[in-house]
């Protein structure tokens, strides 16, 4: 039995800055791939099919909910974004670690079918600060805003769900804390035990 | 309410260095305590008292065990050791982590009375390598070396009741496995995330 990878699946509210800490944890941490999710969106400028997103047409995307070939899937607006299934199983059985960036809803999808994986959740120092984050990128109406902060706000009851909390007071902290979690994960007593003890035995009779 | 230190206790089979691990551990990291022991028996040339062990009467140690005041206890031949819970739980409650280096029938006492620990087991590289390790010592004759080794291989199937295990092939990477597993179990999801959720929301109305 080879040891199969982890599925990672990193969410928290908007303004938390996950997208920012995933960014620095692949850069350190080279061998994790990322899992590309597919949408019937239109690509915008400068968006690659099978870098950005696989773009698919509707009704493929919907013939393959029926074959249930998502892991999680939501329509947002018009559109369907969801994470192919087959892509992050190949890695993980082939013992590649596989990082997804997800909304807490979609999180909550995968824990369903797949409890194994390790949640983590990114939390704002201080809802002050994550106000300022939100404010910070200075693209949206006040309106637009509030809704946000207040969304983001009744996201973080979603935290006890999760395996972990990092709090992204620093980016390079909170990445530590990630690979420290990630490090740990591999070196919990799972079903995996079972083939080391074997391992270790059979090595006498030799 | 205050956040609690974590009781790490750290057990393996005879060979496998989890002394000079451990050893290796607290030079990392400075601040966490070590727990000491208490026995019986008489202090070895440059023992000292509260540093090596508590030196203490048998019937003082025996009105302790009736008291309840151990974690864990084991006669030895004609020796008592034990591990006393006060110094333990003053320092987890103060939210210092504590580290109880401790053999396996120890270890599974405390798990018993203090589920909350974490336990780590520490595994070696191969058997051949341990074989080597326990000759390596040259202190023992081939009867006790054998008898050591037979212990020490019916030992690692108790890996399976710890939480992690971690293989000491080189000290210095299974002290960072270590202090990773450390790092992560702080940011576990635990009774503590409800007061990071209030503090967090508090904020707010200030």
């Amino acid at each position: 039995m080879m040891k199969k990878g982890l599925l990672l699946v990193i969410s928290g509210p908007s303004g938390t800055g996950k997208g920012t800490v995933c960014k620095e944890l692949l850069k350190r941490e080279k061998d994790i791939k990322i899992s590309i999710s597919a949408t019937t969106r239109k690509p915008r400028d400068g968006e690659v099919n099978g870098i950005n997103y696989y773009f698919v047409d509707q009704d493929i995307f919907e013939s393959q909910i029926s074959k249930g070939e998502f892991f999680e899937y939501a329509k947002v607006y018009d559109h369907y974004y969801g994470t192919p299934k087959k892509y992050v199983m190949d890695e993980i059985d082939k013992g590649n670690d596989v990082l997804l960036e997800i909304d807490i809803q979609g999180a909550l999808q995968i824990k369903e079918k797949y409890p194994k994986g390790v949640f983590i959740f990114i939390l704002p120092p201080s809802m002050k600060e994550l106000k300022k984050r939100i404010v910070g990128r200075g693209t949206e109406s006040e309106e637009a805003i509030s809704k946000r902060f207040g969304s983001a706000l009744g996201e973080i009851d979603y935290v006890r769900e999760y395996d972990y909390f990092v709090i992204n007071d620093e980016v390079e902290e909170a990445v530590e804390k990630i690979r420290s979690i990630i490090r740990a994960e591999k070196c919990k007593v799972k079903e995996n035990i079972e083939e080391i003890i074997s391992r270790l035995k059979e090595e006498i009779l030799c």
